[in-house]
């Protein structure tokens, strides 16, 4: 479970992995593997939020990150490279992109 | 303010605006005026959640709507055309995609 909210100043990374239809359920568990085993010990990791495309084309991972440093430093980690080069044989390609969250609303939790 | 969980069984729209960056702020006063004066009051509307990405080049919405029905008979909406047709002459292009939460770590929020 993850909040949104602009005052928390987290480095949003939405990363979108393109993937066969036939192989998103493998794709998924890959992620949720990932999550699970490397990344949530990573310093400065808040949440990893996966989403599965109504077409099964595409996953989503919002994840918040405590700061843009925190992100970077996870890529240059050996364990998380490895689990990253594992992703990337079964997703066609990725995108990762770095966001701020501006606004939200509501203002509060509905 | 949002709140990420699987259970809820909302449809995530993560729509990606591209844009010049020097016409970023524009986007994203037009779309919050959107969500203000518009989205908020559809029926099913959850929540929407602006991001701009580090480079200016994008602009994420994530938003979350009771159900896909509900998202579409927005884009049937009169007003809310005519927010998008405003939109669409700010942003080079936008990639509306729905999807399904399909798994939240950690599980309570942090």
């Amino acid at each position: 479970m993850a909040r949104l909210d602009p005052k928390d100043g987290y480095a949003v990374l939405i990363n979108t992995f393109y993937v066969a239809p036939e192989r998103a359920g493998e794709l998924m568990t890959l992620l949720e593997r990932a999550t699970q085993e490397t990344m949530r010990f990573q310093p400065g990791y808040v949440s990893a939020n996966l989403h599965l495309s109504s077409d099964k084309t595409r996953i989503v991972n919002y994840a918040q990150w405590r700061s843009r440093a925190d992100f970077e430093a996870m890529l240059r980690d050996p364990i998380a490279r490895a689990h990253i080069a594992e992703v990337g044989k079964v997703a066609t390609s990725f995108d990762p992109v770095i966001f701020e969250l501006r606004c939200s609303d509501p203002a509060e939790i509905s």
